[in-house]
């Protein structure tokens, strides 16, 4: 929709996240308002909607008055596809550089529109009705498999077949910058028969992303593989912090439950599947071909560049993961057509997330218990202490940016989370 | 609160399972009523509790106007234990045979506030945040284990140590009389090595109740086993819809998905701990002793008799399974305690589920898979067909009634639903 080489009045730093061609949507706390309000941002520069909205800027666009005074982007996202794509179009319009009456009017209201983003306190951008976790990286499943069940035969019987996932807590997904606080739980201590109880010593997390839905169904329909972007509005990076030891003595038979549920971390900005239209890329081909539901006419992913940096007290972040999104085996498309065959229900907001991504490479694994290996494979971080998995006061974050030659870089800002000391509080 | 041998001036049938000392919660549509009103029943009649509050039958109680013109309970149950408990013992003087002002403004309006149930259409009674599903009948996962797994050690490792549960689907739990459309998806047809699609084949109930939480928790807080009944509102009948096909291709290693998401059915009043506490009876008792997070000072379960009865298009309801609450070997309290023991946030509305409720004798299983023995035992229907799975057009009821001597009978009227045939839409 916006010009690839389009530029905007904001000044936008070549390295920024956010050029005029991202947009992404969040719900900020802004200095001098009451409540918090819709937002997007353009380089360091968090624009006010609610303020936008105020001076006329989204004239001719039937929007509700109050649609960006919310605490989510739920009854923005609700209003549908022609709504939210005149809402972009005009946003696009007002920070262009190139003249018109939006641009000028947005300009001459420059002081009241925008707020430096150190000034800006992100909230939880949704509310999320359901969410599902998915298991689609080759990669990862087969690590797994490998670590913890037959490494002869890694990959389980279904794998190949269909996008396995399962349900995740909602209650407790929270945005970038909240403290993750060390669970306690049962686990069985090795070599022994009776499980113990304590904080869990194999504190992890997950590279991961999820998408947003954007239009809602209802019980008993199913979305088809090929019109599955449809129902697609924007992606997050999400962190879906893990608990090793309670996941491994609680998962047999029904699957992770508290090993997961304490926490899970999202990037404050949904980047809109607009904004990553132009990162298309093949997605892998699949042997053995799936079941006729999950084939797609037109198969694609995304290429975006993911990176995990671990940060101990007191030290600089170091990069212990380089991962890509088009790694993934099965795509978000499968993914949404899977989990509708059978005629389940979607909610605007509702976030599917990918599972770990990790990639072919070294270099690449998604997750402590991969990088290291169950433990036996030490990182070593530039102060000369080793992790296996997290320590308190680590701090993991999570990036992701598009970039191709002859494109706009566009990121997805950070997805951040630091590990506090356990401590039992009813 | 309320008396026990008290009278209501609406006239009560003795086998009712709405007398004065029940009073659950529900949402209705009623004839003449714009929107949905928040409703209690008595007898046959139910009570526009939006209409009795407009004529002043809740003055001195601090309730928001428009509290009882919801669609969800959510609201009124998030007043807080102090506000719900000051409505119920309200209502109790309004409905009590009694005389009191109370009572006499009541009766003078009976005309507006009493519709016969035949003329109220219930809805979906709470807004369902996150919902938990146990495994907690040991009886249940006895009889799971030995069909599915090692019959010699049929209760894996974990099951006497903790209650098990996982995520389901919040999206999906519908209301009593919601049709239940039978689910396509992929299965492992038997001695294939290649999965098959097409609409289940095994298509199965779960007989459960489930409990509604009261008062929220934050993310990092633990309910301790003594106090979680304080975070208890009420409980439903909960038939968890199974297909049985999807559900056993499909659920290594995360846990069930498809071959559940589909659709739940709850029954449409809440009623509350209040209503069920003259019902406590002694839970079983648990070897090995559990850890001390789940050590009860005060253990007791309820006291629960729950009927399932089948009805094949045109034949009379057959009874195929009597089971009752006090057979499950986890308490409620323990899987509260379980669920928030690693800091996972609670939500007013949440519903956390018993799983299938089996019990010692034959005619107490909770699901076809048991009481047909993985397609072994058929059951005859009174025109002579036999089931070993649900077929198009059966009606699955569920019931549930605490009735003990010297206390009136109360019930939790009907959990019903009906399974059409699939049809692909999209």
């Amino acid at each position: 929709m916006s010009n690839q080489t389009q530029a905007s009045w904001v000044p936008v730093s070549p390295d920024s996240d956010f050029p005029i061609q991202n947009l992404p949507y969040g719900i900020a706390q802004l200095p001098g308002r009451r409540g918090a309000v819709m937002a997007t941002i353009i380089g360091d520069q968090v624009v006010d909607l609610a303020a936008l909205l105020k001076v006329g800027a989204f004239d001719g666009i039937a929007l509700p008055a109050t649609v960006f005074k919310q605490n989510t982007l739920n009854a923005f996202i609700g209003l549908g596809r022609d709504l939210t794509a005149a809402t972009r179009a005009r946003l696009s319009a007002c920070l262009s550089a190139v003249e018109s009456s939006f641009s000028l009017l947005a300009r001459r209201h420059a002081d009241h529109i925008l707020v430096p983003v150190s000034q800006a306190h992100m909230l939880m951008p949704l509310q999320v009705g359901d969410y599902t976790d998915f298991y689609s990286s080759r990669e990862h499943a087969t690590n797994v498999g490998m670590m913890f069940r037959d490494p002869a035969h890694a990959l389980l019987p279904n794998w190949l077949h269909l996008p396995v996932g399962y349900h995740g807590r909602s209650s407790s997904i929270v945005v970038s910058d909240t403290p993750i606080r060390r669970p306690a739980g049962q686990y069985l201590p090795a070599g022994a028969d009776q499980p113990a109880f304590g904080p869990s010593q194999r504190m992890d997390f997950e590279l991961e992303m999820a998408f947003v839905i954007g239009k809602p169904t209802n019980l008993g329909q199913t979305i088809c593989v090929d019109e599955a972007a449809d129902y697609m509005f924007g992606m997050v990076l999400f962190n879906d912090w893990s608990a090793r030891d309670l996941q491994q003595w609680e998962y047999v038979p029904l699957g992770p439950f508290l090993g997961k549920n304490f926490g899970s971390t999202i990037s404050p900005w949904i980047v809109t599947m607009d904004a990553l239209e132009p990162y298309r890329v093949a997605a892998p081909v699949q042997d053995p071909a799936p079941l006729p539901y999950l084939v797609e006419r037109n198969r694609f992913t995304l290429d975006i560049q993911l990176e995990v940096t671990l940060s101990a007290s007191g030290l600089a972040p170091q990069c212990i993961s380089r991962s890509n999104f088009k790694y993934l085996y099965w795509t978000m498309a499968q993914q949404l057509a899977h989990h509708t065959v059978n005629g389940c229900n979607m909610r605007v907001g509702d976030l599917l997330a990918s599972g770990t991504i990790s990639g072919p490479a070294e270099d690449s694994l998604g997750s402590m218990l991969e990088i290291c290996w169950k433990g036996t494979r030490p990182i070593t971080l530039a102060d000369g202490s080793t992790r296996v998995f997290l320590h308190d006061g680590d701090t993991l974050t999570l990036t992701g940016v598009c970039s191709q030659t002859g494109l706009p870089r566009i990121g997805f800002g950070l997805c951040s989370g630091t590990i506090t000391p356990h401590e039992y509080s009813s």
